[in-house]
């Protein structure tokens, strides 16, 4: 990269793409400077250790996810479409993460394993989605839910088997979507007012 | 063991002991007719393989948990403390084989992995109780269930968090009760006619 600016995307792009050639051990500053034909001093002042760029990459991969469900939260459905949109929206997010690129889908794993904070963060961020769109559906009258914030965890947690990557192994069996819908449809009934 | 007759019982025993002792590695005919002071030819009457004898051994721990719900279905509560009592049975089941012996945990744990079939049976054993409930509320005109077994794989799926060993981590940190009391909540919401 010898002309433009070097930006902390750029880095980051250039990280991930690391990731997918060569696995979680290769992805550190030294090597990433390399890919990008500048100095290893020059991407430290974007990140000053290899922790700190680990931690930005996965960030960036599981915010991808959140940013994507983020736009169904602000639309116009009714909550409980909104609510079975976003869930399967999720789901599917997944599932393309883990079967589209599965060895760079494994080295997040691994990654995320190393930074449990960004992961906590992004279940807060999650949560905090669910939470909006239980609120607005207990506020038009078609939710219950006495504390919206502890009823989207249990949401969460009742979904589970379809967004932890735990279980991305049972994400392209048969009989994965009817299990899906069968424990949508027993949370929006548990939500119902 | 120079006297007595070595049932199939006293064998599995004395696998699980050496599980216990040794982890996963040393549990083959072997070590434990050695460990019986007997032939292994005399093990070998009872169980033609390792595989069988590590299959039998893992099949024993799971049927722990299983018959102890069973108590819970034939019993006379209402189906919705029934089913309260035998998810929070099942948790708690769960929570003890984590938490008295982590060692041994960890080693049935790497056994399940070797063992789906018999893991699989299991789960079909743990969601006929569950679905057992279910329908015994349906026909009490309590629960909506349209067709519980599916319903059952779906609460079953819904409190994984609860039971299934990836989360085993998670059985002793702060917030796990109220976090299992809100899915639970929310199942029984859902399933209320």
């Amino acid at each position: 990269m010898a002309t433009g600016t070097l930006t902390t995307e750029r880095i980051l792009e250039a990280t991930e793409e690391m990731l997918r050639r060569h696995g979680a051990a290769k992805a550190t500053v030294v090597d990433v400077a390399r890919a990008l034909g500048v100095s290893h001093g020059t991407v430290y002042r974007h990140f000053r250790t290899k922790a700190e760029l680990r931690e930005a990459v996965t960030k960036r991969w599981l915010d991808r996810t959140s940013q994507a469900l983020s736009g169904i939260v602000s639309g116009t459905e009714e909550p409980e479409a909104k609510l079975r949109h976003w869930l399967a929206g999720l789901f599917a997010a997944k599932q393309h993460k883990a079967g589209d690129d599965p060895e760079l889908f494994a080295t997040y794993t691994v990654l995320t394993g190393e930074n449990s904070g960004v992961v906590d963060r992004h279940i807060a961020d999650l949560t905090g989605q669910l939470t909006a769109i239980i609120q607005e559906g207990v506020t038009r009258g078609e939710f219950t839910a006495p504390d919206p914030a502890s009823t989207s965890r249990a949401v969460f947690d009742a979904t589970n088997r379809f967004h932890d990557p735990a279980y991305a192994g049972e994400w392209s069996k048969p009989g994965i979507e009817p299990a899906f819908t069968a424990v949508v449809d027993l949370v929006l009934r548990g939500l119902r007012r």
